[in-house]
């Protein structure tokens, strides 16, 4: 199955899918310069939390790379100011964050061993790939526990994007379904376009469409009536974060649609990795939601669609955990007490870490 | 409170807002002909099924009054085309039929008396504003009887526009807001964009901001989240057709909030005339869904917003009666088992009738 490649470290740069153009246009650039890498990731050329976080792996191996630094003395001179270029982009993006430390850490270790110039470069460009390949393998982990979820046959819903286009891998979400049909589930899928920004409809159709697996296109209001005419056979989306009691905060209209499923006996799987986890808070109460300009309700793809009126535009909201069938991470399947499952999977430690 | 006037009969012709071009611009179109009044219903320069009926009839008065014929027998030759003509604009338009009906029985019986030629003229005319005065007077009288369900104080949801641009006259469930906001309570508007066509974002809001009444645009899938979080107090919405036991046939997304609604104790009222009623059918099972154009979905006022991909769009939905708080028309108040309290009703002979 063909799978979107938002990101790819290639021997030519960085090579980024534009996704602000989709679905019009399929536009690849390809960066050579880890300052066009931050541009990127701050003009939103790449979303999605996993796939920023290799976006910013990728542009510090890159600075480092790409580096005029003559002696190791001169790179680590110039390497914070690398890191704080990409730290500046998207505030809010705690893989971002994680990224920039893990690749700090590792030039620091290398430097600290007084590693050779050329070795040292081709190490932190290993690292950045391995971020990458991890954040592949914890979708396909993803894919396969959420799969077996899923009905042999028929229509399944998912909300936003949590495909391979916000991952960098197959998609928490997508990934379970793609993982589903390639074990030969007869799946089609309905996608609510998801306004304001429309993820739905030009993220997802698009991905799903790519990926040639069967796609009904359908307004945020239309998924109430598809439900009461029975042809939801389950929902899954992803997770922006997870609370310890299992509460998850995702994309605006997750949690009607978790009523609605819940009212029409649809089950409703939300699929996330354990980083989308936060255990430090107690319930979805003390997720702050954010709430974003009104001109992306009142406009849309830059055309003003209503008068000059006040417009709300809470960007996500808070499914409680006794809505949620059961919680798919890359180490299992979370079901209800969540405060007891969820921290048991948070406290396995992986083989492969 | 001002009320926007989707038509008007006046001294040069028959003047129509042009709501396609809303809620970017304001244009009013004056029609002397009645073959242009055809075009506009046809067009949807005016929309809404009690709108359209006044439309029909003032078209049919237009032909008349305007008329080069020089006798009654010339008139009563030219008469049915100018029937045929506007009847052949919106083939499922159930008040479009009635009006012209309503306005061909009066002409069948002055002309049988043998009116002078003038005063028949004057006296269709007379017809068509009586028309258009028994809209505005049944609107008033559903606004009366739907304030009283309101709170004193708070924000009610609606969906779609049942409002003055639908019905010619104060609106159904804009009407039940604007009469209760002039008797006292203090209430503001949530308002869904009611997506594929926007009616929401684009009349609605438009016809409440000039009326002066307070309102907050959200995108159809914020209905849930602004509901858990006890910002809504009420809904109320109009009904397209209303079955013997109180299933609603309304604008897609209606049956969805009516599920969220309960979810969150919200009362849900549906305010429409008795015209709506279809004592005829026994329950909305029997209600067909109108299926409209993919296109309606993909794009967005011209703008494709999706690739090319199936896309559904169903432009009504039915809300089972067990999630309605009461049904509000303009011989008073029904409530459960509407069974009964339908009946009831439609069988009340009026004292202006």
């Amino acid at each position: 199955m063909n799978v979107a490649q938002p990101i790819e470290w290639t021997g030519k740069g960085v090579v980024m899918l534009d996704q602000r153009r989709l679905p019009g246009e399929v536009i690849h650039h390809t960066y050579t310069d880890y300052r066009e890498v931050a541009a990127a990731i701050k003009d939103m050329v790449i979303r999605g939390a996993p796939a920023i976080g290799v976006a910013a792996a990728m542009g510090v191996a890159l600075g480092v790379e790409r580096s005029s630094a003559r002696t190791l003395d001169e790179l680590r001179a110039e390497f914070p100011g690398i890191c704080r270029t990409i730290a500046q982009t998207r505030p809010t993006a705690v893989d971002l964050f994680w990224a920039i430390e893990r690749m700090t850490r590792r030039f620091e270790q290398l430097s600290a061993a007084n590693t050779p110039f050329d070795a040292l470069r081709r190490a932190l460009v290993e690292e950045a790939r391995a971020i990458h390949a991890e954040k592949r393998a914890t979708d396909e982990a993803i894919g396969r526990f959420g799969a077996k979820l899923m009905p042999a046959t028929g229509q399944v819903m998912t909300q936003c994007n949590a495909g391979a286009l916000a991952t960098a891998g197959i998609g928490t979400a997508l990934g379970v379904i793609r993982v589903a049909i390639e074990e030969g589930h007869k799946l089609s899928v309905f996608v609510p376009e998801t306004r304001p920004y429309l993820q739905g409809a030009r993220l997802t159709a698009w991905e799903l469409h790519e990926g040639g697996v069967p796609l009904t296109l359908i307004t945020d209001n239309m998924v109430g009536h598809f439900m009461k005419q029975g042809k939801v056979d389950a929902v899954v989306v992803g997770a922006d974060r997870i609370a310890a009691n299992g509460d998850t905060a995702n994309k605006i209209g997750t949690y009607q649609i978790a009523v609605l499923a819940r009212e029409h006996s649809v089950p409703f799987y939300v699929a996330g990795p354990v980083s989308t986890f936060d255990l430090t808070i107690s319930s979805g109460e003390q997720i702050p939601i954010e709430e974003r300009s009104a001109e992306e309700v009142t406009h849309i793809r830059g055309v003003r669609i209503a008068p000059d009126v006040p417009a709300a535009h809470p960007a996500f909201d808070v499914t409680p955990a006794r809505l949620i069938s059961a919680i798919i991470c890359e180490r299992g399947v979370a079901r209800a007490p969540y405060t007891e499952s969820l921290r048991r999977l948070a406290s396995i430690v992986m083989a492969i870490s």
